[in-house]
């Protein structure tokens, strides 16, 4: 017998947890942008369809970023060309400047993400710019987006910690994500880009952002699992309020700069806790795993979701 | 630069955690019981040393089991006669029955545990006995050693979620766990062997327990990571005020009948997170994960912890 033919995982709710969570599914960009070798399209057009019909209503489906500098998502006019829109699910793409939104807005997307570093040296090494050129950048990309009628996500990388200046203090993050606020972005998505942070700082941040007026309706979370942490860092956030999260199906991706394989935290494993707790996600998780399975198999390697291999072997 | 080289992770306590928590090490027995191929009496040897050397104070050092059953663990006697004990350090080792238990006390041993189910499947599964045989057999077992003055723990295994009979009641594992500390055992590892539980069956189990009468402080709790649920479930049971927490350096071992390699939580995982919360444990994360960088080099294959992977590439 499997754990799933069982009923498990049993459902028993905790207190002080959302009712719902949003799941805001990076695997086709964030993922697939990491891979040695170029994925063809049709295979990405395919994983979408698959993790739209596992009940995923947000998925990250590529990015506008320059080829040279990710050639792996280079086909990102074909692919939005492609994809079949479901109704209620919502398709955004990074866009990393005012280029990068002209093509958006020539593909006719709706929701883009723009990401942005808490550090200044993630912002020079990962963007060849200082905090406030950074904001330089952006200032057109969101207004213009804003005036288009598009929605504008802010991605905040190195929240936490950072491989250079070390622990990030909440108060500076705050700054970089009011910014983001203020320019005209609805949502901000607080990255442990190398995945160093514990519970502790989880608190912190939130409780920086709200204590400065930012209600938790706007901020999201995205944990890596570099250190393993992600998912006790995601409850953390959920125990604060925070009802969207970002994950990876099968837990494709993460950071180059971190230093093992291990990235973005796995669709699967955080709806295994989620479906646990009782906390409704929409997301069929035999479904899910299945598409990451077929995934893996795709890609001629296992998944890192714990749950995947358990479920799949 | 590697993380911890700038700092990291950051200490930022969250509140409602305990001010330590004592690790129960259960690498050298539970982690190596489950290696294909036996370890050498001395890589054993040098691993407890590492590990103590490491901070660990509680080390399961082996299993009195019948060779038969569990080959890799034959050289018990060996093993404890090699072991250059250290002033404050407890060295438990599994004891099954009264054979076992005349080995302890001829070993010299002061600490052993029991390994009880929580289910009448797993009971007739793993101990070929109903769940009231299976008391019939510990009682002559907790009766002689707390009499001969040595301390005894009882391990509850699938306390969460069992592979035949799914969901397991909280007050069926409650039933089970007080005839064990009725008997004499001082502590219970509550134990989720196939690694299905998420935080709320944690918080419930918990709850059970204390509104029986029992204090949380002979709680331990024992999770496995097969659903990547290890971690999260780990910060509820703190949350609850559990201060014992059993883990595998390495993430070494597991259980057999779990779908998956995946298996006991690792211990550098948990003692990043601990070290986070500013949680005492008195573990050298460093020293830890290079001893168990050594055993892997030595076992020819890499750690399943993320945090060795990360540290050690």
């Amino acid at each position: 017998m499997t754990a799933r033919e069982v009923g498990l995982p049993a459902e028993v709710p905790a207190e002080g947890l959302p009712e719902s969570v949003t799941i805001w599914e990076v695997g086709p960009r964030d993922g697939l942008q990491n891979e040695q070798a170029v994925v063809p399209v049709e295979v990405k057009l395919e994983l979408i369809d698959r993790l739209a019909g596992a009940g995923l209503t947000t998925i990250e489906a590529t990015s506008f970023v320059h080829p040279r500098w990710v050639p792996q998502l280079a086909d990102a006019e074909a692919l939005l060309a492609g994809l079949t829109r479901r109704d209620g699910v919502r398709y955004p793409v990074l866009v990393p400047n005012e280029r990068g939104l002209d093509r958006a807005l020539a593909a006719g997307v709706t929701h883009i993400a723009i990401f942005a570093s808490a550090t200044e040296t993630f912002a020079r090494r990962n963007l060849n710019r200082s905090l406030d050129e950074q904001f330089a950048m952006f200032e057109p990309v969101v207004g213009r987006a804003v005036a288009e009628g598009l929605d504008v996500r802010g991605y905040v990388s190195m929240c936490f910690g950072d491989p250079w200046e070390g622990r990030v203090d909440p108060s500076a993050v705050v700054d970089v994500g009011r910014r983001l606020l203020d320019m005209g972005c609805s949502q901000l998505s607080l990255g442990d880009t190398i995945g160093v942070a514990t519970p502790g700082q989880v608190d912190a941040l939130i409780d920086a952002f709200t204590a400065a007026g930012t209600p938790v309706s706007a901020l999201a979370v995205h944990f890596h699992d570099t250190y393993g942490q992600a998912l006790a860092n995601t409850l953390a956030a959920l125990r604060r309020g925070v009802s969207t999260v970002d994950s990876s199906a099968g837990g494709l991706g993460g950071c180059p700069y971190a230093e093992s394989a291990t990235g973005n935290l796995a669709t699967e494993d955080l709806v295994w806790m989620l479906d646990g707790l009782g906390v409704s996600t929409g997301v069929d998780l035999d479904a899910l795993a299945t598409a990451s399975a077929w995934l893996a198999d795709t890609l001629g390697r296992p998944s890192p979701s714990r749950v995947v291999r358990a479920l799949r072997g």
